[in-house]
């Protein structure tokens, strides 16, 4: 945890974010949850359709108070999602914990679960905004390079806003729990096994045209961490 | 795609599986539900709570018929599932999709969708059994080589059994789509960007007891794929 992530406003806790299950998890500053989504672009959206529950993963982009989510304007997610709450969660993996007793085993982990009724957005200028944050959100750098968004291409994209005052965060780190209980006597190894998730060298698409060059801004990508643990916020 | 995932049974399609959307990525074998459920030992279950759409990430295993995720029995997504449908979603990021427009640009990814209204296992074996499948699921080997669970323990962990007949299966591979059209002319690099995850080198317990080696089955894990994409199933 950095300094920043200890410090700075508290995120307000209800019924919905208030963690009930192990608590030592919870992070409850703003900055944690700002950690936890700048260090990513995957989430995974739930929605209620029908009365049941729909989990979609789809990328995203965050700015200070604003979660961005965007898809095809007949997707079914979307559509349900305006008029109704959603839960945006997402998930960094970053190891598995092997504990000396099964019960014990876990994994460590950020978390961030984010409430909100969507606001679907409209204008121009906002909507490309929106959808910039988005594309730098998974490839700083891209948004100049590739080319925008035409008038058609913009009317076929729904963007959603997705307010960022209601959110719970977990994180987990460190070695299993039973290290000074009576399991420690057991001839079982504990520990944890990390997960790392890199960016590897870039595949040129097979259709390229020759004499076209690997930008910079994807070629410094290659081989860094994708879900790195820092804080503060991308773009 | 392996030869097995291009044949054997298909998935039952409802209203809720039907894939709406880029119908390009629906895959429709039952195999291919196996091989993303084997690749992988994290989900994102989503129920309904007070109306409101939940999506807690948890760890997972799976059999031919029966995914199994377990809690606290004090969890409220676990003591709300039961007697609702819940959605469980397992996602594999594979890599990101950089093409000429921003409107082209993805993700390569595998995810699965599964429908069903839990089952909590309450028999001992039964539970012992599922508890097995999610925890080999995770780290083969380790079921055997832990500490099983106490009576107490196993009293105190809710497992809920989740049949795998109705589900959906997207797949997404390969180069941006725009390699055939007219932005195809555009100075603009294309192509993939991977990513891969990988388990790093097993770090022990700071209290681990000295004298005890890190056993057979974690080492062999190390610095290999989290989520390779492979068919049929673990254990």
């Amino acid at each position: 945890m950095t300094a920043d992530a200890a410090s700075g406003p508290e995120l307000p806790v209800n019924d919905r974010t208030r963690l009930r299950r192990m608590r030592e998890k919870s992070r409850t500053r703003r900055s944690d949850l700002d950690a936890v989504l700048a260090a990513g672009f995957l989430c995974h959206l739930g929605v209620v359709v029908d009365g049941t529950p729909m989990v979609v993963p789809t990328v995203y982009g965050a700015t200070a108070d604003t979660l961005y989510v965007h898809g095809s304007v007949a997707s079914r997610s979307l559509v349900q999602a305006p008029d109704a709450t959603v839960c945006v969660t997402v998930t960094h993996l970053d190891g598995l914990v092997l504990a000396r007793s099964v019960f014990e085993h876990g994994v460590n982990y950020r978390c961030a679960m984010v409430y909100a009724t969507p606001r679907v957005v409209t204008g121009r200028e906002d909507k490309l905004e929106g959808l910039r944050v988005l594309t730098e959100q998974c490839m700083p750098g891209q948004w100049d390079y590739a080319r925008g968004p035409s008038r058609k291409e913009l009317a076929a994209t729904t963007l959603l806003a997705i307010d960022l005052a209601e959110a719970s965060v977990k994180v987990r780190t460190g070695p299993p729990d039973d290290g000074d209980g009576p399991d420690a006597d057991l001839d079982v190894w504990a520990g944890v096994l990390p997960v790392t998730t890199v960016w590897g060298q870039p595949v040129a698409d097979p259709a390229l045209r020759t004499g076209i060059a690997l930008p910079p801004h994807v070629d410094m990508a290659a081989g860094t961490e994708v879900f790195p643990a820092r804080s503060g916020r991308t773009p």
